[in-house]
């Protein structure tokens, strides 16, 4: 039984839980090895103290769970049959009648949550299992910091793709062609979210897109990318010059710059994530733009973007090794201009190693 | 104001609610114009019966949401803040202790659900706002279906890019890498799914993915594959011969065909979604290969594949005109090869118009 699985089982153990149902695909697909693209139909895996667990999926998905080497039950439902239904009936195939559940409150929505409370009407829900995921997940073992090293090789690589298609007039959107391209041609066939590339004042808008807009001589251009590497992702942000840029957005950049690399260097054990995010709004505070950095500086990463440590005001969190989040300071001047730069690293003994190696230093390209 | 969120108002008064929350980031977009990526970050539009309505979202996206032209009020948090309180503060400057509620049961995760009831202690749910979206969108409006039709048109565009880079040896996954580039250089920037490229018994998985399998003369290619125009998709499968096949290859092709262009034939207003489901279900069975053929025959789509109507077994819902969805029979044998043949359609004053056109008689490409 792989670790993860193992320790979920020893979670529901000794919190007292008679099952733990965990409905998050990301999640079936950590403990389990299983992974289901999210879709309407439903897939759960059910895990107990005492017995084996069991996959629950649409019977479509029954050959994939079984060549995804998964050693347990798995249960399919056809598209007509009711889930739930189903889900309590291979339920109670090895417990009559489980009192105590462990569900993911961060994701099993409320229509599935009173599925499951009409087929056992004396469920109690006492413990969150999105609780334990987070922090689970929190320190990642070597073989996840091995696979989390090649998504960000590939990231880097992704960058060197786009830097290379930057050219007067091409669109913010055909640079993310190009980018998506080459790696698909490398085998990489999964980003971890939607490239971005965004020039000149586009860049101002942190959660905007690119669009149209074609690249100018005299623009800074960001580039937020990341890659999916056998579930594990890399998220990194450069923030380059093409062609001759004004003093002003040299400032920026050099602002931002430094900013990044004094949380780069403060990263390590005892540090708390609070302290980091405060060294790099300081620096970015005293050069005046601290209204213009209006985001967290940084996010955990793994199997998603969405994970613990959050690096921003408030969290006492201490830093430990093995952990891994981003550090992405940024300064956006709405109507003027854009950056952000970012690895995402993890903790070791005594400091921390970036993912991503693309240089940081302000990068000029020109046709 | 836009007539989606005017039915949505009207649902609030008609069902004595005192307000609703929608929380999905797709069914926002429908009601409010403004589409935020899903992420953990909270985003809701909150919705009254007398008062304006108010979208919450990250401090990062205002900017956006106010690009979008969205006139009423927006409002952000930061990181470090508590959204759920922030949210409950903009609400009561509207209504001090909202009762009734109505709510996303598909999506709402618990979590944000007991957010809501630990601010609100009186609240009640007694109406599923995604029962009244799942009806909303089960027609689509002119405008709507012109919005399917020009994501058809790419789709077929994608096909053609797809059979152009058909050649011996070459894996699934760099045709797809065509593919997508190909629709990226065009400015589709948007996948409705990861495009599915399949060959000889890979194809016989119809919930697998392209994989580093290479193309081999004899083989059927399965390509299910749909673009997103505007927040409207579109979704077709193409099953197609690389080099001669064989008879039975020949003989799976030609029953899904014939089961899809009989569904194809019949769906119009006033078939029940089980007869259509029925009809080529009956013909697949009949050629002895209904086993083989394991999910519903359709699915609605417009702003997502996980819409009403679902074309199953037992659904007696009557087709109208202005519903749309898939019509995609498919045939897998395990180790030997599959089949699907899909178009999306819209159900018309006497039939039904397909959004995409490319050939489905069995095609042959070679080097």
């Amino acid at each position: 039984m792989n670790q993860h699985l193992q320790g979920l089982i020893k979670w529901v153990q000794d919190k007292n839980l008679d099952i733990a149902y965990i409905s998050n695909p990301t999640n079936i697909s950590y403990f389990s090895g299983f992974f289901q693209d999210p879709e309407e139909r439903v897939t759960g895996l059910f895990v107990f103290p005492d017995k084996d667990p069991f996959l629950f999926t649409p019977a479509l998905s029954i050959q994939e769970v079984k060549r995804s080497g998964w050693p347990y039950d798995v249960y399919g439902y056809l598209d007509h049959e009711d889930p739930f239904a189903l889900i309590a009936s291979h339920i109670r195939e090895r417990i009559a009648d489980p009192l105590r559940w462990g569900i993911e409150k961060d994701d099993l929505p409320v229509y599935r949550f009173e599925a499951t409370m009409q087929n056992f009407p004396n469920a109690t829900f006492p413990e969150d299992a999105s609780r334990f995921i987070e922090v689970k997940k929190l320190i990642k073992t070597p073989d996840e910091i091995a696979l989390l090293e090649q998504a960000g090789r590939d990231a880097d690589r992704a960058f060197a793709a786009g830097f290379a298609a930057l050219h007067t007039g091409v669109t913010e959107q055909a640079v993310v062609a190009e980018i998506e391209y080459a790696m698909m041609k490398s085998g990489v066939m999964q980003m971890s979210f939607d490239t971005i590339v965004q020039a000149g004042a586009n860049a101002a808008n942190p959660h905007g897109g690119p669009e149209l807009n074609k690249i100018q001589s005299g623009q800074m251009v960001l580039f937020d990318l990341g890659t999916v590497n056998k579930g594990y992702i890399s998220d990194s942000t450069r923030t380059v010059a093409f062609g001759p840029i004004d003093d002003k957005q040299k400032e920026i950049h050099r602002v931002c710059l430094e900013a990044n690399l004094a949380a780069m260097d403060a990263a390590r054990p005892g540090v708390t994530a609070a302290q980091l995010d405060k060294i790099a709004r300081d620096i970015i505070e005293k050069a005046g733009y601290g209204e213009y950095f209006n985001h967290r500086l940084g996010h955990g990463i793994g199997t998603s973007t969405h994970e613990f440590p959050s690096i921003m005001e408030g969290n006492d969190l201490v830093l430990e090794p093995g952990m891994c989040f981003s550090i992405e300071p940024g300064i956006y001047i709405p109507g003027f201009a854009g950056v952000r730069i970012e690895d995402c690293v993890h903790i070791t003994a005594d400091g921390n190693e970036p993912f991503t190696h693309t240089t940081k230093e302000l990068q000029t390209f020109t046709d």
